[in-house]
C-alpha cells in the first residue's frame, strides 16, 4: 500500500466515528422499541414480584453487587423498575446513552422513599475520557436501618460542599481533604468495597465533568477530527482524545467514590437486566415449575378464577398461567 | 386493571416482538457500519500483529477457550480476521444474525490452511429453540501437529455419515451410536472440555435444525402469534415456542459435541472482540508503551522513515506512531 503509516490518531478518529454511529443506532433502538416497552410495562404491572424475581436471576456482573440484605429488601418491596433515556424523551435531541433509573418500592422497614431515581449523564472530558457521570441520591433511611451505614449520606454532604465551592477554591483545596472528606475516606476503607450495599450505587458520582466541559470537549474533538480528515495530519492535539491516558486527570477523585463500579453496574442493568427482563423472569419460573406433564393433565379441568394457580408474593407461581 | 391475567404466551409473544425488532436493528447496524468496517480493514491491514494483539486482550469469556498452544499459534500466524453477516450481504434478505468468520493465517507449523472459514446459521427449531447452528470445518493439520488430537477430523467424519443417512434411518439409529460415534464420544470424554483447543470450535455443530425446519417453525410461530393477538386466546400451541422446554428434543445431540459453548464463543467474538478490536489493540499497546513524556520529547526530532518506531512481528511498537 502506498501509505503504510498508521497513527493512533487515525485509529482514535475511526473509533470516534464508530461511537457516533453507535449513538445514532441507540437512538433508533429506543424509538423502535418504545411501544414494546410500553406493552411490557402493562403486562408486568399485573405480575407482583416480577422485578424481584428478575433481580434474583441477574447475571453475575449485577449479582455480585447485591448483598443478602439488599436482596431481601428488593424481594420484599421492589414493585417496579423503569430505565429510560431521559435526554431523548419527548423529542429531546440529547444523548441517547444518558440513563434514568426509577425504582418504586412498597412500604418497607429500611427507608421512607416510595420512589428512588438516579440519573446518569453521558459526558466527554477535556482529557478524552467519555462515560457516565452522576450525582449522589439521598435515601430517607429509617433509624438504624441504613444499609450503607451512613456512607450514602456522607457522600451527599461532601458532594454538596464541593458543588458550593468556587472553581478556584476547589482547585486550591483539591489536595487537602476536608473533615467530612476524611471521614468519608475512612468509612469507605473500613467498609471495604466487596461488602458495599447495592444501595451505595445511588451515591456513585464518577468523573467531575460538567455539561459545558462535555459539550466543549465534544465539539473540539469533532473539529480536530474533521481537520485531520481534511488532510491536515500535523494537527497537534496534545493528548486530547488520544485514548492513551484517559484516567490520569481524574485519579484523585476515586478515593471518595463509594461505588467505583457505578457506571459498569448502570450499563449492566440498562443493557442486560432491563431488555432481557422477561427472559430472566421466565427462568425464575422454570426453576420452580411443576413438570409440563403435571400442568397439561390438569389444564383441561382448570377453571378461570380457581385459586391454585394464584400468584402470591411469597412464592413463584407453580403453573403456566400467571395470575395476580 | 380489568384484565389481570397474564399468560406465558403473552410474555413469549412480546419477547418474539422484541426479537423481531432487534433483528431489524442489527440489519440497520450492519448497513450503517459497513463503510466504517471497510475503513478499519484498510488501516489494520497495515499493522502486523493487529489481531494476535487483540486476541491477547480478549475478555475472559473468549480467553478461557484459548489454550497456551492456541495462543502461540495465533500470535505467530494469524494475519487477518473478518466477521461478516453473510445472509444479508449483496442485498440479501436473510437473517442478519447469521455469521461468517474468516481467519487468515501465515505459513505455520500446525496446518496447511491459509484460510479457515466457519459459518453459523441463525435457526429456529420446531420445539421453539432458536440460536446458531453450524457444520464442522476440517483443518489440514500437519503430521503430529493437530491441536485437537484428531477430534476435529472425527467430528467431520461422523457428521458427514449422519448427513448421508436418510431421515428414517437416522431416526431409527439415533439411539445406537456407530463405531465412529462411540470413538468420538470416548475421545471427547478423554480430552475433557476444559483443555479443548480453540480450534475445536471449528467442529461445533449445535442443534440439528435444517433451513426448511427453521423457516417452517418461524412461519408457524408468527401465524400463531398473530392469531393470538387477534383475540383467539385459546390457540393451543402444544408447547411450540413456549420457551419452557426448549432443550428437550435435542439433548441427545450434545454428547457428540466437541465444543458445546460454540455458539457462546461465536457471539462473544462477533459482538465484543470484533466491534471493539481497536480498543483491545490500543490496550495492548498501552501495556508496553513507553511513557508519554519519552515519546513527546523525541517527537520533535523524529523523522519519517526512521526505524526506531518500526513495528515488527516480534514485539509491540514502543511509541505513538505505528508503522509497518
Amino acid at each position: 500500500m502506498a501509505d503504510s503509516t498508521v497513527t493512533y490518531e487515525q485509529l482514535n478518529d475511526l473509533s470516534a466515528e464508530f461511537d457516533d454511529a453507535e449513538t445514532e443506532l441507540i437512538r433508533q433502538d429506543v424509538i423502535v422499541k418504545a411501544p414494546l416497552y410500553e406493552k411490557r410495562q402493562k403486562l408486568i404491572a399485573q405480575i407482583p414480584n416480577f422485578w424481584p424475581l428478575v433481580f434474583e436471576q441477574a447475571s453475575p456482573d449485577i449479582d455480585e453487587f447485591i448483598q443478602p440484605s439488599d436482596s431481601s429488601l428488593l424481594l420484599n418491596s421492589l414493585v417496579n423498575l423503569t430505565v429510560s433515556r431521559f435526554e431523548i424523551e419527548d423529542g429531546g435531541k440529547g444523548d441517547p446513552r444518558s440513563l434514568l433509573f426509577r425504582f418504586e418500592f412498597n412500604e418497607n422497614e429500611h427507608f421512607e422513599d416510595k420512589v428512588i431515581e438516579k440519573k446518569f449523564w453521558q459526558r466527554k472530558a477535556k482529557c478524552g475520557w467519555t462515560g457516565l457521570v452522576s450525582e449522589p441520591v439521598e435515601i430517607q433511611w429509617k433509624k438504624g436501618k441504613d444499609l450503607t451505614g451512613g456512607l450514602l449520606g456522607t457522600v451527599k454532604k461532601v458532594w454538596a460542599a464541593r458543588q458550593a465551592q468556587t472553581k478556584d477554591a476547589a482547585s486550591k483545596a483539591s489536595k487537602d481533604l476536608t473533615i467530612d472528606e476524611r471521614a468519608l475516606k475512612k468509612k469507605i476503607e473500613d467498609t471495604g468495597l466487596g461488602s458495599m450495599s447495592f444501595f451505595a450505587w445511588f451515591g456513585y458520582v464518577g468523573h467531575n465533568v460538567s455539561a459545558e466541559e462535555s459539550q466543549e470537549a465534544t465539539e473540539t474533538a469533532r473539529r480536530e477530527r474533521l481537520s485531520r480528515q481534511a488532510g491536515d495530519e500535523t494537527t497537534d492535539t496534545n493528548g486530547a482524545n488520544d485514548g492513551g491516558n484517559d484516567e490520569d486527570d481524574h485519579d484523585d477523585e476515586n478515593e471518595l467514590e463509594i461505588f467505583p463500579e457505578g457506571e459498569t453496574l448502570a450499563i449492566a442493568i440498562s443493557e442486560d437486566l432491563w431488555p432481557n427482563a422477561i427472559k430472566y423472569f421466565t427462568q425464575a419460573q422454570e426453576q420452580d415449575e411443576v413438570s409440563d406433564d403435571d400442568f397439561e393433565s390438569e389444564a383441561g379441568d382448570e377453571k378461570e378464577g380457581e385459586e391454585e394457580t394464584a400468584y402470591s408474593d411469597e412464592e413463584p407461581p407453580p403453573a403456566k398461567r400467571l395470575k395476580t
